[in-house]
């Protein structure tokens, strides 16, 4: 689960301004989803291919949509009967335009969580590379690799 | 104080990019001076009519320019008595542009604060919700609510 | 190590999204360099006469690139001996573009760390002025003043 960073695309030119912010907004309103708990609303952001890949916490990849939002559903009844709010923050987003007109992006993402009258506990940072494609005119993920910091590398 | 956002917002059309980089740039300015000591200048971003809702903190909401500036007055007092350094970090923005020209945005929020010779703790996470409006060339916000997180639910 | 804001620079106009959404890129490939741990792409970053200046950590200031190169090897192999994963987060970004072309720039920032197998720790707010510069086409650092949250001030 490397994505080395070559020099060249470090000097790679920069996302057109009206690309960049299309793609902030879509993380916005997709995390807003999640934290929102709409787990379905959530799932129906993934291509319906979609792979959702957590290194160091999924044995195996989520593969399809219908996984997705089964997962999701099932988290989201853990977080309503813990009365746990949650929110998925991304940001130092980059964004990379390929040829064929999908999109590759890497963010750092930071996991939080309040309990109803509880703490906040901000628990984990995470990388997060996903691949975009635009489906109907709408952005989906198509691909999403999740990188824990702390976890054991290759 | 429910913003539920309905599947056709979340497909929306997105802000332009200028508007959002503007956005963006109004709230790094806005919670600037706030956190620079400025309850002043700060309370000059506000509509004379603005109102300051947070559930679940405040009993009645603040109403009116000068009442939100006594408030942040008071409150810098209270910081540099406690020789506190606070930081409101905002991200996640989502902006909504309104047909009368005005804009309603939705962005996380982290409450943080560090004291003098001691370790910074980060103690909330909030969402704000705001109504912004042009006024003489500036944007101002006419009202903004304020939930945080793991507060009761209605 | 002060930078007051005027009101003046408070209403100033904002940067134009084309330039703003360059300056968030940078950023996010810039500090992803440094956290990949890449300390010599990451020093290319600043003009061979740059100043990094830490008030508060720093008796002296950095002076060349050369010299942060050195600092930022000796800081990546303390990282590596202690498996210490690092995550620079920049946020709440200000950019004002200046008469010569060049940027300066005001964000927030945290440091987080996350050691092999165990939790994460955001142990510092910081803030962070920069003056950018185009070199060949690139942006660079030609300064950078960080200020510590909590550190004594004059």
């Amino acid at each position: 689960m490397s994505h080395p960073t070559t020099p060249d695309q470090a000097t790679a030119s920069f996302a057109p301004a009206d690309l960049y912010a299309e793609i902030q907004q879509f993380y916005a309103r997709q995390m807003g989803l999640l934290d929102d708990g709409r787990p379905d609303d959530w799932a129906d952001t993934f291509t319906t291919d979609a792979v959702f890949a957590e290194a160091s916490r999924l044995a195996e990849p989520l593969r399809g949509r219908e996984v997705i939002r089964a997962s999701s559903r099932a988290r989201q009844e853990r977080l309503d009967a813990d009365k746990i709010d949650f929110r998925h923050w991304l940001g130092m987003l980059d964004v990379r335009p390929q040829d064929d007109g999908s999109v590759r992006t890497r963010a750092y993402a930071l996991a939080m969580r309040t309990p109803r009258g509880g703490q906040l506990e901000i628990f984990a940072s995470v990388v997060c590379h996903d691949h975009l494609v635009r489906v109907n005119g709408a952005w989906q993920v198509r691909q999403r690799d999740l990188t824990h910091d702390g976890s054991a590398r290759d």
